[in-house]
């Protein structure tokens, strides 16, 4: 199982490349929440999203003679330019399989880093068969979005940074999509903080890992519809659920429209963008399932990748 | 003048209330300007913008006896805020003066922090002159929004953030409104980093100060219509534009076309929301009138209080 040494590794990989990413703290939005709330903001990391950590710790921890063979990952999200930006950076090739119907920026800033974007129909194609047949015919690596020891460590190097940039916390809540950013954190929070719980969030309807967190093993679940793109998921990976099982305090859910109040108030109050995905945890935070007054609470806002007219949308329609 | 001991005196008294807020980094912005960036944050800061920390240097600095007699302001804008929560940390009673047609959130946010807001017709009735005679009347201290050593120096504790946290820098950019901001940081700046370059930026039709820094004495312009609302002043106070004419280097011009431009950029590279007055100094970056190339710029990112719809409609309005 992933353990606190392979974070610390990775942290000696990613540190010089990465940013150590500003906490945010509103007075105003702890009298909201009753709690003392610490915004660990990787909507500012590079890409605009945590999957840089992961990406880089990964492509970096390859062997020359991999590196030369190049990389191959599948993504419509984050992911895709964690891992060109990684693969630029250490001058590795890379090939992204991505449907024909990915928001053209998200494309354009995939190419931008000097990726190679294999576009696919969603609706006829298997994108992860595609990404299995370039990594076989081109003998190329393929480079998962979470279910990977490099991915989770390198993920988990936030919490690092939230140890020394805050201290000790009561709890800390984070977006649950595949489980590659709470696995690597339960890990590296629970070693640093033994007392500390960590919470897991999701959308109801994304709600994959909370039925296996409930049943004690994995449960797929069909494509989820819910604005939360991150959380799109069907199951987490045997890797990641194996930490999730035993080091996670709990995974709890909300709805899409309390994750719009959540990113409306974040914008509000806070001045910053983040997409819906990241703003899940808050959105638990503000439910206040567990009635918790007056805690020190961690929030990873996970990423800010969100157009305007995206961004313009989701809180214009739900504008009191 | 004021001096730099004024500022650190500043900073002795407001540094527990403020928010240390935070410098950001963006590669791609780098790759964009040619030059090093580094964005120091103030649209994090406590009301949402840098007028806090003056305000609250300048409540923080009266009398016993003074705080008795309670505060008045004129603004329609942050100053307001900033005047509004600093008296009520300090529980002093605060008037402040705004047009009926103020944006009614800013109304609303000035009375949630429990000031007394006095209406004015904008068209029939002179703000200053209210202000005076509330003051005349009650007793009350009048804060000014710009002229006045306690405001500047407290604005000025931006310069001594900087330079713990980034070091040397080559040059700075700031917006110009009445001159507050950059007078105060121009006394830090110069004595921490003796080569630095301090220039002001101000919007085409809100060229009160670039006009008074020419001529070498005070200009006054009719009320400029500028989307840049901190710009919307008429002439530079007489201790600003002292401070502005000795330790300035320069004053340049942006169109209000290159702030929306520059606003969205924020908004797309660095995922932060930004008003219009603070893209300013970015914009003049971004326009490069002195052909920088290569070096470290430190840019004021002064205030983030614009309301969802006026963002969406100004960048949409220009998406290209």
């Amino acid at each position: 199982m992933l353990s606190f040494s392979d974070i610390t590794a990775a942290y000696e990989r990613i540190r010089r490349v990465v940013h150590r990413t500003p906490v945010l703290t509103s007075v105003s939005l702890d009298a909201i929440a009753g709690n003392a709330l610490f915004f660990k903001c990787e909507n500012f990391q590079r890409v605009g999203a945590f999957k840089f950590r992961g990406a880089y710790n990964k492509l970096a921890s390859l062997t020359p003679e991999e590196r030369k063979r190049g990389v191959v990952a599948f993504s419509s999200g984050n992911h895709a330019q964690g891992v060109a930006l990684a693969a630029r950076l250490l001058g590795v090739s890379a090939r992204i399989v991505m449907p024909t119907d990915s928001p053209s920026p998200k494309m354009e800033a995939t190419r931008g880093y000097g990726a190679d974007v294999v576009e696919y129909d969603r609706i006829k194609e298997d994108r992860e068969a595609i990404g299995r047949r370039i990594a076989e015919e081109e003998g190329r690596i393929l480079v998962p979005p979470f279910n990977d020891e490099f991915i989770m460590a390198g993920q988990g190097t936030i919490g690092l940074e939230m140890a020394e940039q805050i201290g000790e916390l009561d709890c800390v809540f984070f977006p649950v999509g595949g489980g590659g950013l709470i696995s690597g954190n339960a890990v590296a929070l629970k070693h640093l903080m033994p007392n500390v719980r960590i919470v897991g969030v999701e959308t109801e309807r994304g709600n994959d890992v909370f039925l296996s967190f409930r049943k004690g093993e994995i449960v797929t679940i069909p494509v989820p519809e819910t604005i939360a793109d991150g959380m799109r998921t069907t199951a987490p990976g045997p890797l990641t659920f194996e930490v999730i099982r035993k080091r996670v305090d709990d995974i709890v859910l909300v709805s899409d429209s309390e994750v719009v109040d959540a990113m409306r108030l974040i914008y509000e109050r806070m001045k910053i963008v983040v997409e819906p995905t990241a703003a899940v945890p808050f959105a638990a935070v503000l439910k206040n399932d567990r009635n918790l007054r007056g805690r020190k609470i961690g929030i990873v806002l996970s990423g800010g990748n969100i157009d305007l007219e995206n961004f313009f949308s989701l809180l214009h329609k739900s504008v009191r």
